[in-house]
């Protein structure tokens, strides 16, 4: 298969290219590294990537900024970083990812686990993780030629620990190599509008 | 209880005025009818009204537009339909109300069934309900002074049939003096991060 991995270049990213790597043709994009370079918010210029690279079999995103801040002080300013970025981004590719696909082919994307298991500072975490596992249900009865659609929800990474770690005390966090399982299971399974929990 | 519901004058809203106006002082909010009028998308309206308004113990959200359409010809900007009005909206009072609510107050939003359960033209509502239902998971845990946070999920009203029948085939139809219900628990109960399902 040819597969894009859009944030191909970061920590979740590195560990799906090399899973994916290993049975399949791998096309890298990052903001300002990898093959190919796009701001997924501009759906203009996720337009110009597909119109550059041509017809795939899987297309993964593992990008998204999202905005940690006290509920108290949150503006809705921050809330909307969360929502042009990872929420809006994912959803510019999986538009646009519908008409460059084959048949059959699939689109991934990436929420994380405090869509369920709400964290302090996490109001926009929780929810734009939770917009994009809605969007991937809703999206997923509608998508034409045998296209699916699925989105994974990692914990906090291993490799993650030294930035993240303070934000999740207790929780068991994942080696980003036992992650990427989960977006192999996505782009080489059979299923659709499936939330697949890397924890 | 002092108790503002914004949305006051819809199919939802008149419903959930009549079941908490039997117990609760009611101040009724519109964007054109009502005690009050806000176009709850602008967070500078949002806090004119309570400025307005002054102290509460509940606040109720029961508005919130959402574009829908075949996902194969949405476009981004009609995902920011849903974004800037249904869910920021609910958002902007969620924040506004955490300084006007008496200790102890609640905040209720509405949230909608496509959230679990898509139909077709359903993707930004699947998006736009789920994310409502994330953010009141995140905001619960973080809210001050005994606040507390719920959501409200009705399926299609039996009074909207006329409009939104042919979306909902095979749906059962709550009465909206039922769903009404649903704000009753919340703003009366005791529970917080609870999302109840009207159906
Ligand atoms: N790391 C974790 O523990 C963890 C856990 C759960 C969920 N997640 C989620 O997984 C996603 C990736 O996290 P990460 O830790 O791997 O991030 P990261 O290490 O910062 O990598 C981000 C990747 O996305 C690319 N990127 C950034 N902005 C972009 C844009 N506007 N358009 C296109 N690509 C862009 C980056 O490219 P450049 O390097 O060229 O800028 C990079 O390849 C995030 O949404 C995060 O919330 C992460
Ligand atoms: N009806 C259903 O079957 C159903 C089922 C599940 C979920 N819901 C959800 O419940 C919410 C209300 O639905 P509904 O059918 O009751 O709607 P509706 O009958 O159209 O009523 C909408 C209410 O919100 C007010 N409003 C509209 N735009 C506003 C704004 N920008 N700022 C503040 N207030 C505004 C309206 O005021 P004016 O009248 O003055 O314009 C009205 O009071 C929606 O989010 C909908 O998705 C509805």
């Amino acid at each position: 298969m040819k597969v894009i991995v859009i944030g191909a270049t970061g920590a979740v990213g590195k560990a799906v290219v090399e899973e994916l790597g290993q049975r399949h043709e791998v096309i890298t994009v990052g903001a300002t590294s990898g093959q190919h370079q796009v701001d997924f918010a501009d759906v203009a210029q996720v337009r110009g990537l597909f119109a550059k690279v041509g017809k795939v079999d899987a297309v993964v995103v593992t990008a998204g900024l999202l905005h940690f801040a006290p509920l108290a002080s949150f503006t809705p300013e921050q809330f909307y970083v969360g929502l042009n970025s990872k929420l809006m981004g994912q959803v510019n590719v999986a538009l646009v990812a519908q008409e460059y696909l084959n048949d059959g082919g699939s689109i991934t994307l990436t929420s994380g686990i405090v869509a369920e298991e709400p964290i302090r500072n996490g109001a926009s975490a929780s929810m734009v993780n939770s917009a994009i596992e809605g969007f991937v249900r809703g999206a997923a009865i509608e998508l034409s030629r045998g296209l699916r659609i699925n989105v994974v929800s990692p914990t906090v990474l291993k490799e993650s620990m030294d930035s993240y770690g303070p934000f999740f005390v207790g929780f068991e966090p994942v080696a980003a190599s036992r992650a990427a399982l989960s977006y192999a299971r996505s782009v080489d399974g059979a299923q659709t509008g499936k939330v697949y929990k890397a924890w």
